[in-house]
């Protein structure tokens, strides 16, 4: 495996400079965030180290000048809207700015473009449903047109009152995934597995690296702390952040020991990509650095070089 | 403690009939469901035992008759309806109904009437807030005048996809009890406290015995497994019916000897009613007396007689 | 469910007294074992409560007004012998007497016969298999033709030295009963179901409930205590009956309050039989028979009556 | 195993009255409490169902016709005293009294008294050493010469604060429990195992039932429940009853199923005598039948009948 | 946070060698041990490091130069005396003593002192309590009036036979700190936190960091082992060294990713310095090193840098 | 302790250059293979990274030469044949080459030999005995006239088909080593102590470090994962590599901080080897180097260096 991160935390870097940052602590590789530029209104979101509408022959070289130089390999792209939200002109921004993130893909000869499928959060998933085929059945079509896989993190996107009831993301369980892949059987739709969400809504984090092995095409390193006294207080009903925390590998529930070598020895052999929303390292470039090469110095011990 | 059990599993029964069977079986006592009349819309709900609207001073002296003769006493009123419901018209009904319980409860000469605070399901807790006080302040003064305590019970109402998001009573949880209490501090408010909830909702059953142990008016009896593998199927962003089941004591994850031991080591010394809500024993009327007999046999080793 | 028991351990016993203990027990039904009469070599094996060598019509009436007198039915007829044995010919006669069992069955109106399949203990899974084929296609279309269904008790009969290193009996795990199922899928072949095993064996007990349960034919009730010191001491590669002994239920590990109500839940609804090879009950008739009266109190509480 | 109770829990009970309410409840014998007239000084001490300073072969007649009558055995004599005491003249009364009681058992034709070893609470183990020997060799002495085992208690004796901090029984640990037997081999030298004491120290309570199986001479059914809120605010070292209450076995830690099948196994055959230490059935007379009525029947479904 | 170490463990280095050490092993901090000269009667006891007695403006300079040369601050000054021993004389020095490393850290622009309460380890807390408030309301007006806070450390001391059986040290239990606060409730005392001594008092080490959360002034890092083969024969009763060992970070229970980020959680942002009493690591001089060497990498896994 | 490696992992690398690389890694020393040359039959055996048969002065210099050159030691020397094989010559070969062995190690000036006793795998363990001694009784003695130690690993040798059913190692479990230790009471004939194979047979891996503390030579450091949804397929009688995987340390169940401290307190100084026989390891030279550096850098934050 080659252990990497998501660029998203570093928004006060250029691309170049991400990457040298990456070599210097040891990375392998990056995942990049390909926002669309000038926006900026979800906490990690927004954040735009590759301007894929701007890319041209020119400005591929020079990434894979960067590439070149610092020996960090792109692990994919990354863009995670909201497709299905209510807000029409939203969702289709979304839609149409993942098709120029795939295209981007392709024209720097990679294969795996990072995303949420979305969810009106107001809806039941039933309710959901006939939109995500919709919208999804196109967006899944041209990736395969264009050779690219596309890997839905499982995150529930649920975190605070205004993404209540429902979450801005349908990809959150087994069951769901198994019915995603029902309905959409391409085999360039897959996941960008995380447990730490697994861990809070109490499931095994285990057991879906072998039963999802084929469709597991990236994996996001994250943890989290479930603090029992907030839980005793508020229940599963309250809003997750009110009794858990995101937290960097090892500070929370995951054994990274157990995780990493059933992932590898399911089968899994690809990028591994810390993603940190770790509340306290956020308060400043440095300690988001020291997130990082903390993070990658845990991680190792796992994975050795 | 005494033990009974409440009169909902027994539609089929009279007044008579439950009393004289709670007797046969060595129960101690029952709370008594007093729906209005001819409204038996949702699963349990609708069961008049007592037709609280008809009640005069002859039905009464017929009911302690009852009670002298079988030696089984009534442990509350029942009454559950969701005074919070959208439905204004509903809402209106919940409330004036309850009024007649409470009326209906002073006339028998008892103490208590067990029910639900109700909510909007489609708001949050927040945006549920300044109706639960408009409409529960007149209730728990008139409760107040009438020397009747309410004991709410602690069930979220939120097991099946029309109950969603949330739920239809707000009162799940420590957190929330807390603030009802500052809210309303009168001591005629208090829990029916029901331990199964708290297991799928992976909270400690135990704490709020001593934490609320002078709002613990009434305790229900009821158990709940929870199954891991559909738990880690759907997670518990699921509706809670697909993963885990309401059961008898005995028949799910409650230690009963603890609980009610701490139950009984924090002063009360009250009933403690069986709710019986296993579809497993649902078929027919034998098998729901099935589940009474089985249920008062496996609580009585922890409670003696 | 109706609670009964293995007749085995009551050798002492006539039918008829079987049948007699059983009612004033409160048991509902009896497994009856039917041995070829004077064969009494290992333990619990060789008893004989219905010689179905010499059963006729009358024999069968006799029978069926004990059942009526004493309101205790037939759960099943029970012959556990060694029928892939290398002893060709205890083979034979463990094939033919089989089939006196299933035709007496037939001749009773009862539609179940359990049993084990056997295995060359010196041989593995793999080199017993043609030989199991070989064995076991004629006993299962001839117990088709007969309407009787085959229920296989996964007892790995692996105790002591002269059983090692294969055990006598082929259908212990799961995942040589999806082979077994797979090669043989008659309708008619399925098990006995005995959770102890699964216990010593260090595995889930529950999850086969769900995933056989158009398999389980009939269920035995038997606990297993695993004793860590012991186990300490000899490691997994002892024979098991070095580190752990065979229960009455409540006595070992077996969680059985979830146990039955999963079974039920998975819409199990037939006999349930106390097995009883608990080495601390074996000193007398007395003790043998409070043996089943403990089992019995102990199991009601879990399945009412 | 013959299921008792330990008769202090009765005081206000004659003889004849406490081995009938044991007949009727179902009780196959009663540990008889033996201290002299008159001291009642702390909780559960001081109870004389037999003055053994008065009993003459009348006395002892009529006790065996009450034995006779109600088909219930005394299990042993109990007098609990302190002989280690530093106050020299009550220290002299107990081994007095507990020689007395000697004589008591062997007249009454009876094998076993039960006891504790005492200690002076304020010095070390090693400092009460010396005097331990000096005062229980002529006792095991004297017991001896009348063919009669003392059966020790393994309670601390170290519940409050004028117990504290070495309470006022030695025998509290196995490694006390070795140092003991080794300083006086004797064969008539044992142990009356209590499981609960085990519990709140923290203590593996089955390892014992084989490692000092030819010291077990009698048994005491008492169960504990810790507290993890109250130990997680005052830790280990605050006085014992700040974070674990004694209650009636089924409502605390032990694993009752478990502890009576090792005993069983280990080869125990003779009386375990439930015993009373539970507040919350101290209240009246009918509180503590109603304690002895609900442990009778929690222990029996372990035990049978 | 800062990562430090205690300096007591290298007692054969100068002020100006331990800083060089921890300069060259990573540490960012030292907590400077300051025990009057020439009294060395207790394990770790009587380092001085620092000679407060003889501190002048020059001496002081000397230490700011090495802290500016080596980049490594001081993170309090600890000197951990029994003030409330029993013997006079003693008691006089510790309290003295005491106001002099006050007065160094206040020269030395430092804010925090670390110490002991003490305790007269004979008596009960209740009986140390009024001696208690006369000893330290002054030291703490004191520390007040200079503007130091003063840590206390919670450890019992109390390990050995001579120190039985109350300890040296009455800060032990969140009950007796919030004893401690009530009664002394300056801002300028609170704790100098260190799990280790919880987990061998089977309490809670996560629940202080919360609710203590503005009086942990230091933390100190020292992990503890909890033998259960050793805590089953002798229990909670015997001196805790007897089935416990201090251990260095990660050789014991605590779960430092859970430690370390609950309390940055919950606002603490100060040094954290491992305490070395493991004495598998206490040979030599070169073995003390390996043990800061080693105790530094394991924590900084947690704490990057 | 001395952290080390096996060199069986390195077979494409000479003496000197497996030297070199634990230079590099930071290995303390290394367990050199010493099979008969020509002889590569089994997974991880027939290395010869010393040629005892041709070892010389001249050759012993140059290794001598080459660990003063490097500053790694050399732990012992390793051969793991099967002496008790039913194949006489082999049999015959294996108690041959190891007398050539044990004189290399004193030619070497080293102090002990690591091996298997074997077994003759379709023998149970008495069956195998008798030959057990007449083949290591003169062993044990010709190693006690060298004044070598041999160092018994734990492995049973029962991974795969061909081992069934009893594993070609006999010194399986402490009950099996009480036995060998009271048949051959040498103090040169002792354990080669691996955690890994205690924890797929259920065991307490830590116990023993006590109990046979006088008898573990080496250690051997690899761990192992359960796979608990495998184990639950085919249960423990199943060869032990359809549901275990030997892993690095750290990607297992075994706990090392714990592990490596109750050894070292046990009185253990010696050399501790990692044995790679992790297949997601062992794909080329690099994957293998790369195990040892992550093994190296795991195992050393609980060691130190």
């Amino acid at each position: 495996m080659q252990l990497g991160f998501v660029s998203a935390i570093l928004p006060d870097l250029s691309f170049d400079e991400v990457f040298q940052f990456a070599a210097e602590t040891g990375y392998d590789c990056v995942e990049v965030m390909c926002w669309p530029k000038g926006r900026a209104d979800r906490r990690y979101a927004g954040i735009t180290h590759i301007d894929v509408t701007a890319l041209d022959a020119a400005g591929a070289a020079k990434i894979h000048q960067t590439v070149a130089d610092t020996g960090v390999s792109i692990s994919s792209l990354g863009y995670y809207p909201n497709p299905l939200t209510p807000d029409a002109a939203e969702a289709k921004v979304a839609a149409e700015h993942l098709s120029e993130v795939i295209q981007a893909a392709k024209m720097l000869g990679l294969d795996v473009v990072s995303s949420f499928v979305g969810r009106d959060w107001t809806l039941s998933v039933d309710a959901n449903w006939q939109r995500f085929l919709e919208v999804w059945m196109p967006i899944i079509a041209f990736a395969e047109d264009h050779g690219i896989k596309i890997a839905i993190e499982n995150c529930p996107m649920l975190f605070t009152k205004d993404e209540w009831p429902g979450g801005k993301n349908l990809a959150t369980s087994p069951a769901i995934w198994r019915r995603m892949y029902e309905a959409i059987p391409s085999p360039n739709f897959g996941l960008n597995y995380d447990p730490s969400h697994l861990v809070w809504m109490q499931m095994d984090y285990i057991r879906p690296l072998r039963d999802f092995a084929e469709r597991i095409f990236r994996v996001h390193l994250k943890d989290a702390r479930v603090d029992r006294e907030r839980l005793d207080e508020v229940g599963i009903l309250a809003h997750p952040l009110e009794y858990h925390s995101p937290k960097l590998p090892g500070l929370g529930e995951v054994d990274w020991g157990r995780f990493l070598s059933v992932l590898g020895d399911s089968g899994y052999n690809g990028p591994v990509c810390v993603e940190v929303e770790d509340r306290a390292y956020e308060g400043s470039l440095e300690a988001r650095k020291r997130a990082l090469r903390q993070s990658h110095d845990y991680i190792r011990q796992f994975l050795g070089k």
